[in-house]
Parts: C-alpha cells; sequence; structure tokens
C-alpha cells in the first residue's frame, strides 16, 4: 500500500504549533512582520500573493502588501526594498516571482537582507546551505524535508534524483539531500537519459514543469516520489509532474498534487517568517 | 591513446598570460597584493605558504604573509582579517586550513570580505557559484574545469561523478559542473555504492583522499577521469584516489598526481588575485 506524503494534513498540524508560537511572541509584544512586494498584474502571482496573505491573517502574522504598478524601475523597487530592510517590525521580505523585464531578478536578490530573506533564495542563504550550514531555506525544499521527515522517511544513503535545476527548487533541493547524506544526482533540460537514472533512484524529486514525465514505467518498486509540478494538462486540469494514477502503484509513498507540495511551501513560508521573529525576540 | 591533463604544462602557459596581465596593471599603477594568513605551525601548511610565496613573487604579484602563533584566538584572527578587508592595496586574502581548535573556520568565512575572498570558500560565493552567477570560485574546481577545456572537453551533457562533498572541493565542483550542463552525482562516505556510479560516468572527479580507490574496474572505457587525491601508500610515495598506471589504459583522459590538478590550484590562486586586482584599477 502506498503511503499518501500529505502536505495538507501536515500544514494543519503545523498551524497549532504555529500558532502556540505567534501566541507566545505576542506576550512579548512582537508580532511577526512579512513584507510581500508584487511588481505588475501577472494573474497567478496576485492570487498567490493573496493567499498568503489570508494565511497570514489566520496564523496572527501581519502581512504588509505593497502592489506597484508594471512601470515600476529598478531603482524603486530596491528603495522600497531597503526600506523593509530597516524596518525592526517586519521579519521577512519576499518580492513575488516573475518581475517585469526592466528589473534584474539577480539585483532584487543581492539587496534583501539575507536575515530577511524568508524566501531563501539569496545567494547568501544558498551559500549558506551548500557549505552545509543553511539557514533561510527555499521554502519548497525546505517543505520537501519536512514533509519527508514527518512520514519516517530517512533519506541518508538513498540513491536520489532531483529533475530540474531551478534556483528555487532544484538547486537547493540537492542540497538538503547532500546535507542528509543522500547520494544525489542533479538532473535537468542537457540530461542525456533522466528516465534511466531515475528507474534506478530511491527517491525522485520531479521538479521539471512538464505535466506527466514521470510515468509508473519510469519508477523503481518502493521508490518515494516526490512531485513539484504544477501543471495543465490539455483539457486545462491542474496535475503534476508525476502521472500519479499509475505511479502510486509502484511507488513506497508519494506527493499528490494538489495537496502535497504546494501546501508545504506555503507553510514553510509562515514557518520561517514566525522563526525570524524568533530571532529578533531574542535580540530584543 | 589517453589524453594527459597536464596541469604544469597549462599552468606554465598561463604563466605568460598572467605576467603580461600584471605588467599591464603596473602601467596604471597597481601591484596585485594578496594576503595570506598562517596560524600555528602544521608543517605542510607552511610548504602550501611558501610555495604560494614563491610562485606570487615569480609572477610580480605582492605577498603579505602573517604567521601568527597556534594561541592566537579567534577574536585576533578576526581583527587581522577585518585589517586586511579594509586595506586598499590587498585584493585577495586567504586563511590557510586547518586551524588551531579555538578557531571556528566557519567564523573565518564569514568575516572574509566576500570580495577578497581569493579561495572562493566563504558561504556568498559558494551561493553565487550555486546560483548559476559566479563570481570568485573555489580554485581547485575552477582550475579543474580550466583544465578540461584547455584540452576540448566539453562536460555539457557528460554523465558526472563527483566523489566527495568537502566545501573546498566536491560541493564547489558538482555546482560548476551543473552550471556547464553536466548531469551531476555527488557521491560521499555515505553513498551506497559509489563504484556502480564511477561504471557509468563519462567524468569522474575523485576528490575522497583515499589513495588508488579508483582503479581500472570502476572507470567506464573512454571516461576522462579527474584526481584530486593526495594521498600517501604504504610506503610514503605520493599518489592520488586514482590507480593512474592501470586507468591510463581505460580513460580516455586522465590527470596525473603530481602535475595534474595541483598546479592548476595554486595557478587559479594567482589569476584570481590578478583578475581581482584588475577589479580595482577599474575601479580606482
Amino acid at each position: 500500500m502506498v503511503k499518501l506524503l500529505d502536505g495538507k494534513k501536515l500544514s494543519q498540524k503545523m498551524n497549532v504549533q504555529m500558532k502556540q508560537d505567534v501566541a507566545a511572541l505576542a506576550t512579548q509584544g512582537i508580532i511577526p512582520g512579512l513584507a510581500v512586494i508584487l511588481v505588475g498584474d501577472d494573474a497567478a502571482s496576485h492570487i498567490y500573493v493573496r493567499n498568503k496573505k489570508r494565511r497570514a491573517e489566520k496564523l496572527g502574522i501581519r502581512s504588509v502588501i505593497e502592489e506597484l504598478p508594471v512601470t515600476t524601475t529598478e531603482t524603486e523597487l530596491l528603495q522600497l526594498i531597503d526600506q523593509y530592510n530597516r524596518d525592526p517590525e517586519i521579519d521577512g521580505i519576499l518580492v513575488q516571482l516573475p518581475l517585469p523585464a526592466q528589473i534584474d531578478p539577480w539585483h532584487v536578490l543581492l539587496a534583501i537582507d539575507p536575515h530577511k530573506d524568508v524566501d531563501g533564495f539569496s545567494p547568501v542563504n544558498m551559500g549558506k546551505l551548500w557549505s552545509g550550514r543553511p539557514d533561510v531555506i527555499a521554502c519548497t525544499p525546505l517543505g520537501i524535508m519536512k514533509l519527508l521527515a514527518a512520514n519516517g522517511i530517512d533519506v541518508a544513503g538513498m540513491d536520489a534524483l532531483v529533475i530540474g535545476r531551478s534556483t528555487i527548487v532544484g538547486r537547493p533541493m540537492a542540497g538538503l539531500l547532500v546535507n542528509a547524506d543522500a547520494t544525489v544526482t542533479i538532473a535537468h533540460t542537457k540530461t542525456n537519459d533522466v528516465k534511466a537514472i531515475a528507474r534506478r533512484s530511491d527517491l525522485i524529486v520531479a521538479a521539471c514543469g512538464v505535466a506527466h514525465f514521470i510515468t509508473a514505467d519510469d519508477v523503481k518498486p518502493g521508490a518515494v516520489v516526490v512531485d513539484v509540478g504544477m501543471d495543465r494538462l490539455p483539457d486545462g486540469k491542474l496535475t503534476g509532474d508525476v502521472d500519479f494514477e499509475h505511479v502510486k502503484d509502484v511507488a513506497s509513498a508519494i506527493t499528490p498534487v494538489p495537496g502535497g507540495v504546494g501546501p508545504m511551501t506555503i507553510t514553510m513560508l509562515m514557518n520561517q517568517t514566525i522563526q525570524l521573529a524568533k530571532g529578533r525576540a531574542q535580540r530584543e
């Protein structure tokens, strides 16, 4: 029987602890503060930001949503980031991607104070992770590690395959798995035969953005399969990079889409904001 | 016929360019400056530092060697680093490892100005590399990339195996290979069957510190084999992680030990010092 790696359930469980943490901070006069900056009018981004705002509200986190016009210059955005860098009541700063073409996302990542970089995308936090000293961690890979651990899956010694090398998922995911003693292969669009690698892997993290890329034939019996994809099928239905219906009969554990990795990402964002607020409480 | 990846020869070739670069900088009144800090009396470290000093002298790089007693406190060392961080005539700062037990090497890496971190070991530089935006790069992996490129070896699409996950070699090596479009597997002491992975790899970078760990049986015919090891055989003879005498009959290209990766490391150190001095020349 396959084990369902249920991110929704784990998120609900973590909500209890997070609410307790927020209540404890309140007794010290501290409210965790999250600044979310959104540039332009990407429809999906607006939905993501709204979801983050709602989730923050439910947990008692103060969120400040900055919606900037699509014509915003890089200088204007960097000035706003700097304002939040210096704001003592803001613990986490998140700039929603994608950004309009006139803004270089690399300059944005360099501008965010690494101690407030709640998304964990800045080079300092990528470097700490890859140096085996993680600090703030990219939320999706972190959520995956939590989901595996909560389900009693120890990756140490596993042959793990990460499909995708984005700075947001693939690269930090690989670093976390190396730190956790997995043997990690990083595959991408230039990989010769990713399916052959998948077939011999104990753990597959699919983050390639291709609907149903991983089929039952690509999975070793008993492997653990994590699906980061949020893809659309021709009929418009939301699905993942993994053909869940068939892979679930081969894998020992699998994340559903939706309800697997997705909920964990936003949960980690909230949890890291709270952790950063705890750091502020200790300094004050 | 196996191709010998000759790091000594390439280093000599690069010396010509480096001397020209130093001469060009001299016309602008700039001498590249390298500060090397050595704490304690580790015999091997003293030899390494002396070699760096000699090499710098030959190239016209100014080197400042700071030899501190084994009793030096972390605070004292961090103060000295800060002094060189602020010294406008020092382009690169290198703290020789290992350090005495009372000094945390992580604090040292965090203290060196990332723009002067000529060894490329600081988390910022690790993070830039793993974000696909390398700046100052760890010298041994960088030297390996140069050695491969100079011998017409393109790693794109190769299945590459990096044995070892140190922050000095394995981790940055893996990042550079991912950036160069190789499919990279990172293996280490917790890996289940590293030899099986080796046998199917197009490129093996051995950095595990075990004499003759990779034998001819572990290498796919025609694979490229890079040996980072500096190990001692029972008879005291210096050798590498690869059984060169037998692997050379299977591989298409291989680095000797000594004369392969070793000379490239110090060459990259000198070259990055010069590049950092060029950056200073542009700013002035």
